[in-house]
């Protein structure tokens, strides 16, 4: 029971606690207005190109590099970074993605505490540039979370030690090359296995990595399986070889097939291809058994996190998923990971020329650190 | 376009900048588990009845106080408040809040960041009780926000500049009544009336206020209305004379005739009664046109903020409403209120003993403030 002194007492010290940072934030605006202007948000950006550790392939197409862009909001001496990373399925490039930042006028905004109107502006600018805007997202929040002084899974009321496992992917190659990797997965509690070139190849990656480990393997078929009955046979041989579970069996529109699968399906089924955004959630209740979200394909981490919210409503999993990208998206993408039934977090450790120390791995995990904003520092 | 050097210097800059901020929270945390565990979140409340300026009558009682309980959570010297409001409707009472909040123990968390797993647990306790666990949330939300130096609407990332303008209630009463009551609205520029008791009543009320005024009104009927041909010619009537939108025309659970007349209806029609919780606004996609959302009905501002995301994505409108209670609880909920397309929250304007300073009502609007957490000072 409380008495109206110690309401009194309290509300004074709670006042006194926190009269700096909310003091400081609040005067910059005030001040700002009162300026010339000078002291808005200010975009940068420049392209770079991740060099990949080891040639990727996945159903389709093999590669070396990832072209990306850095981005950085600036506010009052203060830097958030973002980053967009560009695989060339998403179809967006170094020079859409610049394209697309040339178009944004951040010097309308007051502050940069506005998010949710300056995000809904930057997505209002074009119909699709997912990566270009998520590099916006990722840089704002960076900045905003810097600003005060938190960490975004500290803002979200997250716990961070609640983080899942994450898996590390053993790309499409020859035997001996799968053997090779699939032992170099040593501090790796699960394996990520992209599938769908053909039932023989597939077969052959699964075979060679049980040769040599007993880890959980999670399977990605990317689209790759075109017919369902089919898929069904794949699933229920990967399920007599601990597969846990199967992401994107399907082509993504071919969502009545999809629903009879996860039906039937002895492993849980996650929609990627089948599920870019926001939106796409409520058509997707009852199709899968849960949701891979990537920042990449949904704009960034406030979608991201709305995601999060209705997925749930919709009783679907969740699944953190990534690019190959350097530790700033994926610190990002981190800090939503407390949230998730699975993590897929290895983009940064697929390259040799991060930029960033942010989010580490270590005991199968990508561990969150309790900087502000998404957790980075330049390397 | 940025160079290595900038990188470096605004990093460092960045952390000096969130260094206070950041550090103080987190030595706090890590101070905290090398103690006693004297310094964890202490949970207190007491009864406390509100004096209503005027009886209160909806369609079925009339009232002249309302039960509430205050709740405050101190965490290393700083306190956040809350509170549960108890209309009769609710199914809750001071004994009933009371006893669930005896059953909280909040000593098991070791630090009030975690929001997600503390209210959590709160809400597996038991099935309803949601005003009393809206009191805990609050006080939380409170704690939390003063602890990070922030309001809430900027932790969410609104823009407190767009809050809409609130209705003022006019309660059911005699014709002189309620035209005195209407005269002592000036500074309101929307009305709100309860009707639904009886035809000639609910037209005596839009009759008597419209001699006096012009300004728009807002109808709640309550669940008033049973059959759907006479909501319909009720809504009609009521189009004519200009009334806005119209809240719960029909009883809670008859959604299908809901369905048909939002469809019918010139006029947006708003759950109430039908919408509680986040759970219930799937199944009110083409049955209303949007939800009130009340935290004390939906168990405070973590799911309200959550419905939001929700409704927006449903395609239904969202207001913000309240109960008779004080500064505190229409406070909190008016860090909401940014995203709303309507409020009404007129609650603490409704009674002569309120208990704090807070959010407050100027140029027609419930006015956000820049001070942390809720944004309350005790009177």
């Amino acid at each position: 029971m409380f008495t109206r002194r110690s309401f009194i007492k309290t509300s004074a010290l709670a006042t006194a606690a926190s009269f700096v940072n909310a003091n400081s934030i609040f005067a910059q605006k005030n001040k700002i207005r009162n300026l010339t202007g000078n002291n808005r948000m200010q975009l940068t950006y420049r392209p770079y190109n991740l060099q990949l550790k080891h040639p990727f392939t996945v159903s389709g197409y093999t590669r070396t590099t990832t072209p990306i862009v850095l981005t950085e909001i600036t506010y009052d001496g203060v830097t958030g970074y973002g980053e967009a990373a560009m695989p060339p399925y998403l179809g967006e490039s170094q020079a859409s993605v610049i394209a697309f930042l040339e178009k944004i006028n951040l010097k309308q905004f007051s502050n940069p505490f506005e998010l949710d109107d300056i995000l809904t502006y930057v997505d209002k600018i074009a119909i699709n540039n997912t990566a270009a805007k998520a590099s916006v997202d990722i840089a704002l929040h960076d900045l905003v979370g810097k600003l005060m002084g938190q960490p975004w899974h500290a803002l979200w009321g997250y716990t961070a030690t609640k983080v899942p496992f994450t898996t590390f992917t053993i790309g499409i190659d020859t035997e001996d090359e799968v053997r090779k990797k699939t032992l170099e997965t040593g501090p790796f509690k699960v394996l990520k296995v992209k599938l769908g070139v053909d039932e023989a190849t597939d077969k052959m990656l699964i075979n060679t990595i049980r040769s040599v480990t007993d880890k959980p393997i999670r399977v990605d078929a990317n689209q790759g399986w075109k017919d369902k009955h089919y898929a069904l046979k794949m699933i229920e041989w990967l399920s007599e070889r601990k597969v846990e579970m199967i992401e994107q069996p399907l082509p993504k529109h071919n969502l009545e097939d999809m629903a009879w699968l996860t039906d039937q399906s002895p492993l849980p089924t996650f929609a990627d291809e089948s599920c870019q955004r926001l939106e796409d959630i409520l058509g997707l209740q009852g199709v899968f058994s849960g949701i891979n979200i990537k920042l990449m394909k949904c704009t960034g981490m406030r979608e991201a996190h709305q995601m999060i919210t209705l997925a749930k409503t919709c009783d679907l999993k969740l699944m953190i998923g990534c690019m190959t990208e350097t530790s700033c998206a994926i610190s990002a993408a981190a800090q939503l990971s407390p949230q998730m039934d699975f993590a897929d977090l290895d983009g940064n450790l697929l390259i040799t020329n991060d930029l960033f120390s942010g989010a580490k791995f270590s005991n199968g995990k990508v561990q969150l650190n309790n900087e502000p904003g998404i957790g980075v520092n330049i390397l």
